[in-house]
Formats: structure tokens, sequence, C-alpha cells
């Protein structure tokens, strides 16, 4: 997974992973009204919803970026429906050669983890193995330490799968934990580390793991001193656009190639519509036949704003 | 949720919760052969074992305990299927009187936990509310910090709901973060400060607060002291039997009246058949009907541990 996903940065020049964390307040009213005509003020109407939305969106932007990363909560909370648009979401990307990562932040006892696991490694029932859930790689939750992320980096020695582990974290509260000193050092630097050599059990063909961490982009300081005692760790960054992250913010992260993370974009792509003024309904009309070639126009602009910063990887 | 809680076990006598968590190595013939018969060998099968499983044992445990704990990973790992297993326990479950407690674990950003909070708090589509999950309670992970918590808080706030935050887990690797030594004491104690001011903004009708703490049972000498420093905060104890804690180590959790914790046994009940020789297969013929009347068996072994420690509440 880790190679693929190097090389499909490499291949579209950009480090980019689109967030489809669809809200109900970001539809346009045509989807939302075949919807609820169809299915009512249900939860069947809401992952209908999520599954038109995530498809017109994939559609206009899957040829511009390596991969698409979907909060589980999103579609969660909305019970059976929201999990099958989750899966169905999936599929879809997968289908148009798409990484699909899981933004599930699982993290539990080691034989709970090893029910977990079936994210990314599918369930045998008797001798017939189902790959249920199909994320080519999924983000974990390090607070209950390693018996609960080494099932998923298991399957990640025998399959082509990934894991992305919380670090550092974008959200204001992050630091309540992640910044108390421990031994002259925060917190989040010993997670740190431990992901780090628990990266060494599972490391791509290249430079990089399959055990990646998550490390969020609104604290550029720490970014520099991460990459280093993280060599051959690969980081997911949440927290550009809409959390407050920029591109300059990133060049810590970045290896001598300019590689080694990709940065997550949700709102700031999948909601360009309603913030962009082009597309406002009060404008008329084009809002809700063009919210993807919104969603478009702002992964082009991200682009453009990484590869101000990290060139195209074509040079 | 906690007052409701509070009632019930001392109606019952009985601080047990009962882990709901089967994997398929439990299942006796009849379930496996009828289910595999009847959906093959799929998730579907594993769905409709593990939802046969739980309402066998749940007829012959309702009466002796007051809540049951759902591990949503055993059953998150079938897909849709297993989701469906998962609520139709739950419904089961809480039409007998039972307290459903959903062993979820989850943390994450406010918006995305916001997203979540419909584990407890339902979501509304347009200005139709449905109950998609409907656990009277759930488990979470502080890693994140409050605005991941505070949601769910706010949900308490206004519902009969509760939350159990992830302190002091009873797995072997809990010690890596949560034992790091910060400012002179260990990050759970850290943790356990946090989730006590929390609970503050959601205190139920007496002494304990809709915000209680997941403590684990297998180290004794730190309970007293959790305890002390966490006056309002109700625990949810794993790790009691098959994890190795005993009634006697709980002594420290329990307040003045012996109350203000409750503990959870999961293989050691619901896999009783398993281990007991006399539900054992090779013996012949008995294990297949009895698997439910073993769970019986072991829950009221474990209430009769518990009542020597601390009474059955009713002198």
């Amino acid at each position: 997974m880790i190679d693929r996903l190097m090389e499909k940065i490499v291949k579209t020049g950009n480090p980019t992973v689109v967030g489809l964390d669809p809200t109900l307040s970001m539809m346009p009213d045509f989807i939302r009204d075949e919807a609820i005509e169809k299915y009512g003020k249900t939860p069947e109407a809401a992952g209908h919803m999520l599954v038109a939305f995530n498809k017109a969106i994939i559609d206009k932007i899957y040829d511009l970026i390596p991969a698409v990363k979907l909060q589980i909560a999103m579609y969660e909370m909305y019970g059976l429906p929201g999990i099958k648009a989750y899966m169905e979401t999936i599929k879809y990307a997968r289908d148009l050669e798409l990484l699909v990562i899981g933004d599930i932040k699982r993290g539990d006892i080691a034989s709970t983890a090893e029910a977990y696991s079936a994210h990314i490694g599918g369930v045998e029932i008797e001798d017939a193995f189902t790959d249920v859930w199909q994320e080519d790689a999924v983000t974990l939750n390090p607070y209950m330490g390693y018996d609960g992320i080494e099932p998923f980096i298991k399957v990640c020695t025998r399959k082509d799968r990934g894991i992305f582990i919380l670090v550092k974290t974008s959200n204001p509260s992050g630091a309540e934990l992640q910044d108390l000193i421990s031994g002259g050092e925060p917190i989040y630097r010993h997670t740190a580390k431990l992901v780090s050599n628990w990266g060494l059990h599972a490391m791509g063909k290249g430079r990089y793991s399959k055990v990646g961490a998550v490390v969020g982009a609104t604290f550029s300081e720490q970014a520099e001193e991460l990459r280093k005692c993280m060599p051959h760790t690969f980081f997911l960054v949440p927290g550009y656009g809409a959390q407050g992250g920029r591109a300059q913010d990133l060049t810590g992260l970045a290896d001598q190639d300019g590689l080694g993370f990709i940065v997550n974009s949700s709102r700031g792509i999948i909601a360009a519509h309603v913030s962009d003024a082009r597309f406002d309904k009060r404008q008329g009309g084009s809002v809700n036949k063009d919210f993807a070639e919104a969603a478009r126009h702002a992964a082009l602009s991200m682009r453009a704003d990484l590869r101000t910063v990290f060139g195209s990887y074509h040079d």
C-alpha cells in the first residue's frame, strides 16, 4: 500500500488525499430532494445522498489525486444505511484506482484489535474468506499500546495494506494529553518513537514503512523534529485548509525528495461549493449541478499550492 | 443512565456487566450449522449466529444483571450483517430492561465526535429524528482531548445517556503511554483528572456523573488512588476473569457503600460452555443446548464472588 501510494503521489505530482466526509448541509438541493422524495427523512435517504454526492465528486477529481480518506463517523452516524454508503464509496473509489484510507481511529486490547483488523484484513467464516471492508489503510489510536496495534501490523506484513497511527493531532484539545512532558519530551514524541519502532515490523519496498503516522498540519515547528525522529514513517497530515494548515507549514515533514507525507483536505474541497460565491445558490442556478466542479477547482488550487513548495516531482 | 444503572445494581445486588463479545469459535454446533446451511460461509451467516447466540444468553441471564456491554469490533468485523446483529442485540437487551453499553472507544476531533455522538444521541435528517444506534452509554478514547468528548457530554446533559472514557486499561501494553510519568504522576492520573473535571458538566441525580471512566481490574494498587482523585466518577471495570482480575482487587474502586463501579466479564460468562467440562462436547451431547445455562451458572458464580467482597446491597 505504501509503495503504491508513493508511486501515485509521484505520478499525479500531488501529495493530496481528499477527505470524503460529507454532511447533509453540503448536499445540493437536487440530491437532497431526490433522496427525501424516495426514502423520506430517514437514514436511508441520508445514505443515498452520501453516495450520490461522493460519486459525483470522485468522478471529477479521481485523475488529480492519489487517494481519498473517508471519515467513517460521517457514515456511521446514520447506522446501517450510512455504513452501506461508506462501503459503496470505497468500492467506487477503488474501481477508479484511488487508494482508500478509512479514518476509523480504532484502538483496543489485542483480541478486539484482531477483530477490528478485518477492516484491512477481511474475515474468515470457517474456511471462506470475505474482504468485508476493503480499505487500503486505516487510522488507529495508540492510547492502549502495541497489543492493540499488532494485529493490524500482522495484516500489513502479509498483505498490501497500511495503517496510520495518531501521533500528534491537529485539534485544539489534542495538546491536553499529547503535549504533557515526560522525561523531558512531550507524550507525542514518545508515541512517535513507539510508532517508528513498530513500523520496522512492516517495511515497504522503499524507504517507508506500512506503519505510518497521523501528524497535524497546524504546528509547523514540530514537523521537522518528527521527521527526524521518524525517518521511515510516512505521514498522513490532517488540518490543511479548513483547520488552518498551509503548504509552507509542511516543509519540515518532507524528506529530501519532497516526499514522505500526504495532506488531507476535506471541507476545503468537497464543500467548496458552499463557500465559493461562484457556486452560491443565491447567485442563481449553477450551484446544484456544479458542486463537483467546485471540488475540482479547489483540488487544483490545493495541488498548485503544494507544488509551489514541493514541486511536481516530475522535474 | 447513571442513576438507572445504580438503581439496577442495587436491585439485582450485582455490579456485573456481561460482555456480549461472541466469536464464531464459541458457537454451539446447532447455531453454526443452521446459519451456514441457510446463508453459506458468509458474513450474513456470522451475523445470524451472533444474534441467535446473544438472544439465548440474554434470555438466561437478564434477571441476574443490570447491564450488558457489546464490544462493537466483534460485530463490525463482519461488516453490515455484523452491525445489524449489534443493533438487533441492543434492541433485544433493552426490551428486557437491560442497560446497554456500546464498547466503541471512539475518539476524534470535534466535528467528527459530533457525528459519532449519534450512537447515544441519534440523528436528525431535516426535522425528523431517528435513534439509530440506541446504546444507553458508550466508551470513548481521550487521546485527542476534550473537544472529541464534548459532543457526547452535550448529549448526556439533555438525555438519559452516559459515557465511559478510557483512563487506565487492563491490557499488558496499556502501560506504554498510560504509565509514562509527567510532573510526578503517570499519564493515566492526568487523564483521570481531566475526566473527573469533564464529568462535572453532566452530573446524575446522585453522587455520580454521567461521565464515567474505564479502569482496568488487573492493577489493584492503583484502584484506591483513582477512587480518591475521581470521587464522582463511576467506573466501568474490564479485566475480571479471563484477563486476570479478581473481586478482592476491586475493593479500592468502591465507595463507602460498596458502589460506584460495574465489573465486566465477557469470555468468562458467554464462553463458559467452552471451558467448562460439563458442557464439553467431547463428553457428549449437552453442550449444544446448554451453552446459555453454562453462562447463567458462570454469572451466578461471578455474582457470588463479588458478593463475598461487596455484599448484596440488601443488608
